[in-house]
């Protein structure tokens, strides 16, 4: 029987068809330590990993017998993919079940930013009584206003839809424009991406992390952004030059920001905490039950897949 | 030249095109009192009041040259307009101006309710750290979830159009059902009241204040709820019976509510306050510059329209 190494102490319900095909080892807390890992990592087949530890070439090494690395999540800057794939060792994420959990976290923040749900609701709780007056404490609209989308893939695509329908133009910025047919699905137009940071209201980042999207937002970037722009964060934390973020919040270089993830998880920086024009969850893009089964059965389906017909889907 | 009496001291920029064609009495503060409006309305052809007081009788019959209430909003449970009917004056309202920001403020409560948005923000603002493992704090999905509106007119229906571009199914109730034409542009189903609390797992409340919808939703509507239901109001507090939401709130006979308006505006009962499972926001439907310029562009075109061109658009 193949064994299957978990990372994480995942709920068994999603991983039920694994169940009696493979012998599987789950942690007996909430997750194993990198140590604890490349103990137990020697004799597996398979590791599902998570982004509790990063999968470089110490564990992949010590994993003599694996052949396939199953992800828990859509983007896998946890793990040395590169270093995977030379030792002929495969890997698989989990794209489908994430698509439209996080597109639906992303649209939730472009709103509860804009509208200030987020802070109104937090004032409120807190006892304020707020201007309740016709022109006091105003937010922004979304309806009428252009979303800039940078790496318009399948999560792009999926708020484009959701924006289109709320009455927002689409611009986005990829390394290729996509083909025609997509574009005036959403009726968006491919810009560089000086224009995408001039001309969005929103600007909403779908890019995974790598040395590329590296500080992708720095200063240079906030400041050629409209005054009144809405920076939206659910890729992934690195992408955001931190420092430069808090201080055009503070100066008001721009408006707001929208942000489910951040560079250091989970330590949120103080001066983020303590700034009215932002909205902060943590990294809850697929933060709901359904989701979380969801992306288990594309696991558990991916490691079936692999062995049983040998194929798996391409990882995207 | 026509005079007309404005209620509150509105921005005048939205009301530039009436200048020079009538002479115009803003309040020297933010609102007139009823006193005073009653002192003021003698000579005054046209009166354009909102939320802050009502247009009762009283009013209505010391405006002696009245011939229009232009109320600046598109409820008018703020004016008593079957008295104003019987004495010749006509009533108009902001339906256009209000439609889209209202179903987005409703749309952004949906999501930031259910995919815990508000809530998250709330906790890491006040510098709670939360539950960033994999299955805590788990929120709601919205995609592939039933949305049931009740009054599914304008702005049910604007609503519609963002739910089903969001993966959501739309079921409804109206006194009567809509045109099938406009069923299937949402692919919306009709249902009865009963009906429609037992299969929404969010039911949105999105009809005018009567006596017909006076605390449409109590103790037994609640129960007849889904547990996992969530229960959004952007219409007018008193479709709710807030004791009634309370107790729900607190025993877990919904999941959750995202409130905009309340039964004492602008007072929030304590208890609501105090609970984890409500979102909360200050009356903010139209709480956008741009929303506010809209509904004085259309008051202005009310006004124009009846004394040039004779004509008004129908109060709906």
């Amino acid at each position: 029987m193949k064994k299957i190494l978990m990372g994480y102490d995942f709920l068994r319900e999603g991983f039920a068809p694994l169940e009696g095909k493979f012998e599987i080892i789950y942690p007996d807390k909430q997750l194993f330590t990198k140590q604890e890992i490349i103990e137990r990592v020697k004799d597996a087949d398979v590791l599902v990993p998570n982004f509790s530890f990063q999968t470089d070439a110490e564990i992949i090494d010590a994993g003599k017998n694996l052949q396939l690395i199953a992800n828990f999540g859509v983007g896998y800057n946890n793990i040395d993919v590169a270093y995977s794939t030379s030792k002929g060792i495969t890997v698989t994420n989990t794209p489908s079940a994430v698509l439209e959990p996080t597109a639906e976290l992303c649209f939730a923040l472009i709103l509860a930013t804009a509208r200030k749900v987020a802070y109104y609701n937090h004032e409120l709780h807190n006892g304020k009584r707020l201007d309740w007056s016709l022109f006091g404490d105003l937010g922004m609209p979304v309806y009428g206003q252009t979303l800039g989308i940078y790496g318009m893939g399948r999560i792009g695509q999926s708020i484009a839809r959701r924006a289109v329908a709320s009455g927002m133009k689409i611009i986005y910025h990829n390394r290729r424009p996509l083909d025609k047919e997509i574009e005036s699905r959403y009726n968006a137009t491919y810009v560089d991406f000086e224009t995408l940071l001039k001309e969005s209201d929103f600007l909403s980042l779908n890019a995974p992390a790598s040395k590329e999207t590296f500080h992708l937002i720095g200063e240079k970037e906030l400041r050629a952004m409209k005054k009144t722009a809405i920076l939206i964060n659910t890729a992934r934390g690195q992408l955001v030059d931190t420092q430069a973020l808090v201080k055009a919040l503070k100066d008001k270089d721009i408006y707001a920001a929208g942000l489910d993830v951040f560079e250091n998880e989970p330590k949120i920086p103080e001066e983020l905490i303590g700034l009215d024009n932002v909205v902060l969850c943590p990294h809850a893009g697929t933060k709901t039950y359904a989701a979380r089964i969801d992306m288990e059965h594309e696991v558990a389906k991916n490691i079936i897949n692999f062995f049983e017909k040998g194929e798996i889907d391409k990882v995207n």
